[in-house]
């Protein structure tokens, strides 16, 4: 699958998942306009694409409208990625996560009625809440709590589907969405709250490893060039999702830890704090839709992506005194 | 249960459930702003409260910010109602009323906020969607389809849910959510395509009754007196909710219409349309925590709630021909 997008417009293109998304479609010879209000974005992870003419960066706050203007051309792709999406931030900014949500899908989406362009938005498993089905099909409608803390983030995206099918269905917007499951990889940030970043920069300093709860409960991780790959395949396809983009292969929270733990090999012990307030306890995607309809599955080994990603933070972590 | 509210806003207040809960405020001594844009709301559901000195009637679409200003005094309730609440409705004007529950809600919470008010969101029994699991308690956690055509109400409520969650979370507003069932009584429209309308028109018009699908599906419906009554014991308590005011007695839609038959008396024979898209098969409040937390339970028998409500629509209707 190549996608043939001239002109792309990724809201919170410096995120993380963003700035990958940003890379592949200038590597693949897309113009990309990067928006991001640098809440959760970074600018540092976008600063090696500043010099590329291909690339804009635009610093705007999604819950405002925005478009390039006239002289800029026609946007063929718009990707709205831009919300908080670690619980650590959502949980810090619990309204600005509703309103991306909701005025930012809506502007996102005008823009992309205005230029005709592809729109695909980046929703997620968290719309399934903490599942009652194993795996997870799209025909999953969610165990959500809608006044729970996490409601902001869950409810904010399951808004961002109904918007986004509402707009397919009013005005005939080409639009796809993604519901993307956990991802790791390198530019995550080491204090985002996420277990791989979590685990890393645990194991790396030498101390222990704090896993949530029992650690009994599974995750399933998809590398970033594996999840980037998902959703140019999707945003290439005229799928109108939503389609699960995930690494169906399920390990526990402890397994995890141990295999980080290996991998750094400085023997750090294993310890357990609390779970966090409505945590899941399992999520897994069923991926048939993506292998069947846009022809995508992951391909990178737990191993291997663990490695790249220690190897990112280990750059830029300082290493642990051996005493 | 008294309320001692001197002073409220009721933002789609010329709506049915909007009209009576003003008319009610207005009979105990509150002063009421009623606010609506007439997207779904009439003038004549509050015409006859225009004379009343402690009320006024201001048009005005919710997604806009509104407050009335320091001269008007103190509010101290803000009840938030404005939405299209029927399929008929929210299918003609999808975007609005996602609009409703997310801008609109935003706005509603930023006006209590400013006067220290009591916030009553009015939610629906649709963010329990078609529900597995019967009677519905509140903690039932929903099995709503976040793309389909129904999604643009009940994900907008779910959104407005965790809003106003956030908040009382972050800012500690002083709210509360009810989640309000089936509701019937004079003032529904008679073509916003709700079963007691629909019936009773077809009825008073010596025509047949159109059941959708089998009419094995059941209803719980609630007279409005009763549900007013909930809302404003709900209002004067001081519990967050969520809480179900609901009418807990259920009925197959085939019963009422050939409750509403006899009522009538032309002999109208029954006929059947086919079933709306999502449209659930099932659904009945759980109450308990109504009984026990505010005291509140619907009084209204069925065949009174209909005799009056059937009395309004025949005042207003042609009589059917004999012939």
């Amino acid at each position: 699958m190549t996608t043939s997008f001239t002109h792309a417009v990724i809201t919170g293109g410096a995120g993380f998942l963003g700035s990958h998304l940003c890379e592949r479609l200038l590597a693949s010879g897309t113009r990309v306009i990067c928006l991001d209000d640098f809440s959760s974005g970074r600018r540092e992870n976008v600063a090696h694409l500043l010099g590329e003419p291909g690339f804009r960066l635009v610093e705007h706050d999604v819950t405002e409208p925005w478009d390039p203007g006239r002289g800029a051309g026609r946007v063929d792709l718009v990707a709205h990625l831009a919300s908080a999406a670690s619980p650590v931030d959502y949980f810090s900014r619990p309204i600005a996560t509703l309103r991306a949500g909701s005025q930012g899908t809506e502007n996102a989406l005008g823009l992309a009625g205005r230029h005709g362009a592809r729109f695909l938005l980046a929703s997620t498993s968290e719309v399934y809440g903490d599942p009652q089905e194993h795996p997870q099909p799209e025909s999953y409608r969610g165990h959500v709590d809608p006044i729970g803390p996490r409601s902001v983030y869950d409810e904010a995206k399951r808004y961002a589907e109904a918007m986004t099918s509402a707009h397919r269905r009013e005005y005939g917007l080409d639009t796809t969405i993604a519901r993307i499951f956990n991802t790791y990889g390198p530019r995550m940030r080491p204090d985002d709250g996420r277990m791989v970043p979590a685990f890393l920069g645990q194991a790396l300093a030498g101390k222990p490893l704090t896993v949530a709860g029992t650690g009994e409960q599974t995750r399933s991780l998809c590398y970033v060039d594996d999840t980037v790959g998902g959703l140019l395949a999707l945003a290439g396809s005229g799928h109108p999702g939503p389609v699960n983009i995930g690494n169906p292969q399920e390990r526990s929270v402890r397994e995890f830890a141990e295999a980080i733990n290996d991998l750094v090999g400085l023997g750090s012990p294993i310890g357990h704090v609390p779970a966090a307030v409505d945590d899941p306890c399992r999520r897994c995607p069923d991926i048939t839709l993506a292998r069947e309809q846009i022809g995508w599955e992951p391909e990178v080994e737990l191993s291997d992506g663990l490695a790249r990603t220690s190897a990112w933070f280990a750059a830029r972590m300082p290493v642990a005194d051996p005493a």
